[in-house]
């Protein structure tokens, strides 16, 4: 298996990506990895590194780099030499099986639908990441590439949550909800109330609506929204995480008395931190695209983009596009 | 001032709402409370709880109850005698200056609405409700009563947080911001940017687009979202909370050591689980209603309730309505 990995992508670029291509290869031994982006700084930091003749990574050259800042449409346009358009190009020609790209969402996104174009029968490709949860983890999409959503579009999202659950993580019939809202009065939107009527109707183990409280009590597989209320929750939630984690130092730095309970606990909360640390879930997929394309956290460190990289592992060893064409086509001959 | 409570909403009716009462009367000399709901049952409680002759509480008799999954129109049709009916009602012919109610949040806004109406200019009231943040609280708007929402909505629901946060917070210059999502590719819907466009040029201190991460970073004092995307914003943070309270809890129970760190943090932890309480900020407000209504969480305790109450005493005291008046008046003569 080969990876393709955007080396320039991201806040700390090779720095971070070479780290975590070794530490990758040392777990995967039939793994190639193909760094993209200009070869000269690309072969200092692997010098640097002491991984200059690694058997197993290649440098393929790419001598423009999309900054996080960049408008797409000039990402598209003006930078056809840049680290993702290369890395796009690679797994077009079955150069590669995938590829991680740390960069700017909306470049990678608009790039990697020109040029892989999506699956047969696929509108529109979603971001998807895995949650954790009280349970297993939680696969939510979309997080932010469709804005505005039909419901055609929300059942297509089902479909592809549920064989990227099954693939990534091998939930065998995962369910799926709708990320909707609890009043009574109101009970969602137009959109939402079609696309329920589609998922009940299907073959998939529907679950109905779920709330914003129910992504994380490990009760459904698949959480399916639009990517407006999705990019919304997602950042919530991460708001909310980041709010009590600071509220839980103030408390143990709060008094001498604190400090030391803080230290007599120390190893609890290094086990708790450990719990809740993001760069486990790190590694959003883009799905629908006839491409394994993964996006890793602007800020991810090497241990969290090495995790994104297994999780591109995880779709090509487990053939989730194949099975993705094929769920669809199953869908359009039911249809016919 | 007098409060009417609806002693019969909730989960509890009766038994949180009587010892609420009670813990807010001996905090406000100038407070008096009617409790609304059948005579008996109340009567009964407040001989349970050694406070059947307080100067301060009178009950005023409801023969029926919403039920918290009651149907909103059959509330609004067949219950014209149930204690939200009654004390909306008493709000209306100004027996009392507000009311605050733990049931079922749908039934209570038809209600309200129906009988109270909203304050001339708004088109829609809204739910708003107070978050803790690093800083001091931000109010957030709307979480559910409005799924659809023009940008006009938006607009009038920043003006309503900013009267709203002065009122209750005493904030001077509140600054508002539009939850939108981050990605540059896209930048949100268009009722997001037309609203942007209308608060931009409006007098207020509005600060632009906000993410979910910015809700709790304490930088923005009131974040404006339709109901949909606003209900799964704050559902999301309650379910985040619980997750982590649930790995916090796990840490320190999972071995006998870290039982005994626990046990020696146990008044850090204490402090913490404090800034944490999502009681301390019960009590949602029925923004731009001609009267004051509070709405209690369903499962809130005395205190929790208690705070509810104290919510709609800064209203009354603060005069918030005439304020909101003024406010959308002031702005019906700049556009002339």
């Amino acid at each position: 298996m080969r990876i393709a990995l955007d080396a320039m992508g991201g806040d700390h670029g090779p720095s971070v990506v070479i780290p975590a291509a070794a530490s990758v290869l040392a777990k995967y031994n039939d793994l190639e990895l193909v760094l993209v982006g200009p070869e000269d700084a690309i072969q200092a930091a692997l010098a640097d590194q002491g991984l200059s003749s690694h058997p197993r990574i290649a440098i393929r050259e790419a001598t423009q780099v999309v900054a996080p800042d960049d408008d797409v449409s000039l990402a598209l346009r003006s930078k056809r030499d840049s680290s993702m358009h290369v890395g796009a190009q690679l797994v077009k020609e079955g150069e590669v099986d995938g590829l991680v790209s740390a960069g700017n969402t909306g470049a990678l996104m608009a790039i990697s639908r020109l040029i892989l174009k999506t699956l047969p029968s696929i509108d529109r490709p979603a971001i998807a990441t895995f949650l954790p949860t009280v349970g297993g983890p939680t696969l939510m999409l979309d997080l932010g590439a469709n804005v505005d959503c039909n419901s055609d579009h929300l059942f297509q999202f089902g479909i592809m949550g549920v064989v990227a659950s099954r693939s990534v993580y091998g939930v065998e019939r995962p369910s799926v909800g709708l990320l909707n809202i609890g009043e009574e009065h109101i009970k969602g939107n137009d959109v939402v109330k079609v696309a329920g009527q589609a998922l009940r109707q299907s073959q998939l183990n529907y679950i109905g609506n779920v709330e914003g409280r129910d992504i994380f009590r490990g009760e459904v597989d698949v959480v399916v929204s639009d990517g407006f209320v999705g990019n919304v929750a997602l950042k919530t939630s991460e708001g909310t995480a980041e709010l009590i984690a600071h509220f839980l130092r103030q408390a143990f730095t709060a008094s001498w008395p604190a400090r030391v309970a803080a230290f007599l606990a120390q190893r609890v909360l290094r086990d708790f931190r450990q719990r809740v640390d993001h760069r486990e879930y790190n590694g959003a997929m883009l799905l629908g695209l006839n491409g394994i394309v993964v996006k890793s956290h602007g800020s991810a460190d090497a241990y969290a983009f090495s995790k994104a990289i297994e999780v591109a592992i995880s779709q090509v060893r487990n053939e989730m596009n194949q099975h993705l064409t094929s769920e669809f086509q199953q869908m359009l001959d039911v249809a016919e």
